[in-house]
């Protein structure tokens, strides 16, 4: 007999719902809300570029929406039925917490704010926060390092504690009427449980551990006493909710009637504690250790696990190390580049802006496949949005060297490519280190699955075979995978990741495997990477950058001669 | 009674002639012939980028046509006639050396060598003798390093004696039937004056000089046992010129009677010693001791005398000091960047080639204007052509830094536009370095005569009032005053440079004056584009650019604040 499960994927601008069946990860329905309030979901201050919120209503809406949606669409598949339906995960974006009140309800539900920008969700990116950001980054290195140890030894504006800080400054009154400061992640598996009473949330650890300094190693989440130096009303926020945090093999309860009614479900369906979705999106791509996942998109997440009983030092310039964050009994390392895909949409929509022949991503793939590594002499830092890892600094910005009369956009597109996947190695390298082994690397994400120009030069500059994921929906698959595991062998899940990985993911046929010749040009081209990133990107680097150039043409040269 | 001179200025793709009033300067007619061979004047081989040579009758034909054009639209002048006219001065492109025979005669126009690319002019821009070039310098450098000393410490493809080396090589035939090796700047001379025979010419200083090696430090010319360590046919060859050059000041000789036949002119009217474009450019613009010129176009020339009685040390990096090369009695200095214009065109009709709306100069300048210093967050190194001074070095390249997602073309042009004036500004403080003071900067050129956002950015960056001169054609009224030196005051012209620019020469009206709060942001970051010039441009560069992102995004918000 057929089971199958619900992944829900909340993104920035909509929330998706896939149905999946759970002996071989089929996906047999899918469908997807965008967010009804704001510019595509995201509600915007003109006066603040920094501003992004979201009404938590339109996660309700659209998971019904979209849940209803999709169970349509697998009614016409074979043997499903809505009661074969044994789990439901949930990953969402983050960190996105919401001021809600001792019931869980969101301040934005409360006539008297429903206008009130300050009492919604604070989308991941909003960076209103980003001088408590700083203030926080500066008293824990103080206080506490070893709290930074563990995010990569900088507190960002995007989490948890700034945003709460900032927050408690906005409005007096908003701050008066809260009662807790819920991860969205843990606040929608708590309307899907009809457990949304703070003290009551099952807290996902990947939230709470990657965003909000949650480590067992100190206790749990930040001291009162560091927390009341932020802000004295912080301690008593806290202690709303609980201090313990949970991997996603953990049920945050089962589906509630009243949202069982809202779907078209049965109730008591295990739902899966929250997680992230680039996380998710791992588990959905098969992580184990040993097996980086590569989530490459307009930015890209590298996802890797450890087993927690290894002594795993702090590696200096990952984003984050958190214990069942991607997998129970696993470390969750998470590391990543701010900008991908971004860099090679700006060059194309910003600059040159010619239209489809002139500039289209097309035709600057098909000028750039023209051409050999080396060939155009050109060589850049893909640092436009600043350097998550390993730099950690979002203080540094993009360059290109290189150009003569002649450079054509076709060269600077392939070269601004070739950066980030020099990027791509510096923090594989940085892995390898801390020994933490890459055996293989399976990659998801839009541009593994539309740009093969990109991923052979993913291939040829990592020196490693690339492989890719065979969903391309692999967050909601991701959450799916939760929900298979939290009902558990007897209901007809799995008992563990392990065997739930085994059975619903898969890669595709195609591997992009390093091109020999170009390995060697690519080994040198990082070597001026490597200087240019250091020379720029740390204070410890001394010396001379005049052979870069010179480097440049006599490799230029050598490939226009081979041509 | 007014008097009247001509100046003859063979540029690269035509020759120009100009009919100058004696007394006041006033251009009262002026035509321009295109070369007739080639693409646009232009020889041309498409199996080899770097070779660009003329056919020398094109100077003839060019001189002909252009000269009776020229005094046809004079005629309708009151007072002209051609027997007003007093004197004829040239200035040509160089080093663009051509073979002829023992009479002086182009073996181009030999049947058998009528279409040999070989026996043509070798156009200043035929870069076919690289090798040479690069053998030439290291064996200078080794036996004769003073001969480097004055042009700035490399020899170059683009000079005398690389071509001819290289020429030598190619064809036996026609080395055979070679006699001399003849600068176009003392052939035109030498044909306008019957005076063809190249123990007969009189040789241009500001050729031989800048070009040849030429230096009475040495006795004129190279060694003969240093030419015949090139090639051992060279020595002879140079035998056949005169060891003995001269300056503009000096007559050639007198129009003979068959080119008098040919222009419409009267014989023995007197005819200067010819000289480079550039310098003549520089004597159109009033050149004087603490005034430096500048020439800008595609490229830029920066001209600047200095006594000769004055004890100047040879300046690093300098291209040429040549006394008597501009003015008389005065070492002429030579420096320039080998790109200006030549990069704000490449990015508009390489790299952003969106039509008129998107991406014509007018756009970007209109979008640059409305940028203040420091708000694009870019700096950028103005070395797609290469490095002529201070650096003289071909193989650096472009950079651009600080780019952004959000960065658009308009900041880029206008870095672009700012790294060519921090350039024009190294070159600057490299003069006064060696005692060689500028009091005074005159401007002429294509950007001088219509960029005004460009001059006032070199204004600023400089921390200079720019003033332009008043001729759009600097270069032949710069010829033109040699005719009226060589003329001398009885026959109505003058009998210095310093009296003939005096009343021939001027300026417009506009001056271009720094604007304080821009020279304050633009001192800053001209400290980071010398970090960014050392560290990539000279070996003995060491240290660490960890704060030249930062910096530029600190003046940049620092420059949003104050907007």
């Amino acid at each position: 007999m057929s089971h199958f499960v619900l992944g829900l994927d909340f993104g920035t601008n909509s929330v998706r719902c896939l149905v999946v069946r759970v002996q071989d990860g089929k996906e047999i329905a899918t469908s997807v809300s965008t967010y009804k309030h704001g510019e595509e979901g995201i509600l915007l201050d003109a006066n603040d570029p920094n501003l992004a919120r979201q009404h938590p209503k339109d996660y309700e809406t659209g998971t019904e929406t979209t849940v209803r949606e999709a169970l349509a669409q697998a009614a016409s598949f074979e043997n499903f039925s809505p009661d074969k339906i044994i789990g439901i995960g949930v990953d969402t974006t983050g960190s996105t917490p919401l001021p809600v009140d001792r019931d869980g309800i969101p301040l934005a539900y409360q006539e008297k704010f429903a206008d009130n920008l300050q009492a919604m969700a604070w989308l991941w990116k909003d960076h209103t926060s980003f001088e408590e950001a700083a203030a926080i980054t500066e008293k824990a290195s103080r206080e506490h390092p070893e709290y930074l140890a563990k995010c990569g030894g900088i507190y960002s504006s995007e989490w948890y504690f700034s945003k709460l800080w900032h927050y408690l400054k906005q409005d007096s009154e908003l701050a008066e009427a809260t009662y807790a400061w819920v991860e969205m992640s843990d606040w929608i598996p708590g309307f899907l449980t009809g457990s949304l009473k703070p003290e009551n949330l099952k807290l996902s650890v990947c939230a709470a551990g990657h965003k909000g300094l949650y480590c067992e190693d100190w206790g749990g989440y930040p001291a009162a006493e560091f927390l009341s130096g932020l802000d004295a009303r912080i301690p008593e926020l806290m202690s709303h909710v609980p201090n313990k945090a949970y991997a996603v093999d953990t049920p945050a309860g089962v589906l509630c009637e009243e949202w069982a009614g809202k779907l078209g479900l049965p109730a008591g369906i295990p739902v899966a504690v929250g997680a992230f979705d680039a996380h998710l999106g791992a588990v959905g791509s098969n992580i184990q250790p040993g097996t980086l996942i590569k989530i490459l998109g307009t930015s890209s997440c590298d996802m890797i696990v450890a087993p927690n009983s290894m002594n795993l030092a702090d590696i200096p310039g990952i984003c984050g190390i958190v214990d069942g964050s991607i997998l129970p009994g696993y470390y969750g390392l998470e590391a990543g580049q701010s900008a991908a895909g971004d860099v090679f949409n700006w060059f194309v929509n910003e600059i040159v802006p010619g239209g489809k022949d002139l500039g289209s991503h097309e035709s600057l793939t098909s000028g750039a496949e023209a051409l050999k590594p080396g060939e155009s002499g050109l060589l850049a830092l893909d640092w436009n949005n600043g350097n998550r890892c390993v730099l950690v600094d979002p203080r540094v910005t993009g360059l290109i060297l290189g150009q003569t009369l002649h450079t054509q956009p076709a060269e600077i597109y392939r070269t601004l490519i070739e950066s980030t996947a020099f990027g791509a190695r510096v923090i594989l390298e940085r892995f390898e280190e801390y020994d933490v082994q890459v055996g293989e690397i399976i990659n998801c994400g839009g541009i593994a699955e539309k740009n093969p120009l990109v991923m052979q030069i993913y291939a040829d500059i990592t020196g490693r075979p690339l492989k890719i994921s065979r969903s391309a929906q692999t967050c909601a698959l991701g959450a799916a995978i939760c929900g298979a595991v939290v009902a558990g062998k007897d209901r007809g899940g799995y008992n563990s990741f392990a065997e739930a990985q085994a059975a619903m993911t898969g890669l595709k046929d195609v591997v992009f495997t390093p091109i020999l010749e170009n390995q060697n040009v690519y080994n040198r081209l990082y070597k001026l990477y490597r200087d240019l990133h250091d020379a720029f990107g740390t204070k410890s680097w001394e010396g001379n950058l005049h052979h870069v150039m010179k480097d440049l043409l006599e490799i230029r040269d050598g490939a226009r001669v081979t041509g």
